[in-house]
């Protein structure tokens, strides 16, 4: 059945994720997140839609009603962050009082960070990052060893950068993989509003794209930048070359970028 | 009455806040969030918590929901993002809705946006920039003159960084002003499990001081910053102090970096 977008209608719906930061550092404004981005533009382009995320202190509590929520809205959930040996790591303390299962020390987590470190300097401190719910599957770490690990659909990961992306790109490997979200960008050097409603125009009858308009501000210059997506890349192009034209009516110069579903024509 | 910490306990809890970035670009990765940084690190230097930040998609229901649940928890809501003239500008029409309230156009917004533009220019477009929910005060925009706008404690800014950057300092002055929340960085060249334990037993021992510990991988080398806040000056000095003493007698150098309570002895 043909719906009124001109899409068919048998596509599945992209998978969804949330993610959820972990810690003082990023709501103190000690720390500058850069997971939200990584992650999102990883997901977007695995098919997968990031859907909301939450940054929340290193506070059971917080952690606990975050995962409860996001775990029954959303495919997959995310946390990075609160896994290491310090006190205010409460991460994997959380996770355990969120899914109502036992705490404890994980033997295959401990036998790897017992290879890591050697015995002589396998620590009870270190012994901490070994403890973990009931019943998870470990998330490898390439950098440094001490693992995340995956329960259900929640998979707790590192709050550093470089630990946390290794172990992402493991676990993306498993996820379900959604069609590819597809992005046309279109800038002009036209004020936001000359375009606005034109804009609104085209996304109303184009269901299946989704169609973000970004203003900017540059060295005293305004523009705007058209962005769309879709994962059918016919309907995409069709939305950007009304875009395209729309701008042109307008008297600007329409500037194709990062074009995913390049006019070929 | 003196509590365990030492504390006289009669200073007052500092105020808190929570922050709702809008936009799907942030969720997407094309965009990175800048704001959450940057408010928070003015909110800790007023003496305001940042609690808790999320990050929703240009939905009415998302944004409904996520404003109705952080403005009955925290002292102060900020939102940025979503007031624009383009049909993915849904913020401030989702405010009404979460507050109950008429939405339609404000005669003062409407004269800021009228003078700015002038009378000729002055389109159906841009005039949906003075659409607001029934009795807001006005957030004056000093970079591009649509204004923002506060209904009870939610602060409803622009996403374009600069615009919220004005919208924020105006709004600033008027927010009660906390204690200021002082923090002294402590560094050295350990493992962080090296210092793990004695870190947590020093904030049992400091309810009133918040102790982080932040490992790092720098160039092949490893180490841990070790961040501890307060408003009370005095169990701050004597925290860092022991801090820097464990540090020490573990066999590391105690780096002091970034001190806002200065040890004079």
């Amino acid at each position: 059945m043909q719906n009124p977008t001109g899409n068919n209608g048998d596509s599945k719906p992209a998978p969804t994720a949330a993610l959820i930061v972990i810690g003082n550092e990023i709501l103190s404004g000690r720390t500058q997140d850069v997971h939200t981005q990584w992650i999102g533009e990883k997901l977007t382009n695995h098919g997968i839609r990031l859907s909301e995320v939450r940054t929340v202190k290193d506070s059971r509590d917080k952690i606990i009603d975050a995962v409860n929520t996001l775990r029954c809205r959303y495919n997959y959930v995310f946390t990075t962050g609160g896994i290491g040996p310090t006190h205010d790591d409460v991460t994997s303390a959380a996770m355990a009082t969120a899914f109502n299962v036992n705490f404890g020390v994980n033997m295959d987590a401990r036998k790897i960070l017992e290879a890591h470190y050697g015995r002589e300097n396998f620590s009870v401190a270190r012994l901490k990052m070994a403890m973990m719910p009931h019943g998870v599957t470990l998330i490898p770490n390439s950098v440094s060893a001490a693992p995340g690990f995956a329960l259900e659909n929640v998979y707790v990961m590192a709050g550093i950068p470089r630990i946390m992306q290794a172990m992402f790109e493991h676990v993306l490997e498993g996820l379900e993989k959604g069609e590819p979200i597809l992005t046309n960008t279109i800038g002009c050097d036209l004020p936001e509003s000359a375009v606005s409603s034109g804009v609104g125009d085209i996304q109303s009858r184009y269901m299946t794209v989704e169609i973000g308009s970004y203003p900017y501000f540059r060295a005293g210059s305004v523009g705007v930048n058209i962005v769309l997506r879709s994962t059918d890349p016919e309907r995409l192009r069709a939305a950007t070359r009304e875009v395209m034209t729309l701008i042109d009516n307008a008297g600007g110069f329409p500037n194709p970028m990062g074009m995913q579903a390049p006019l070929d024509d």
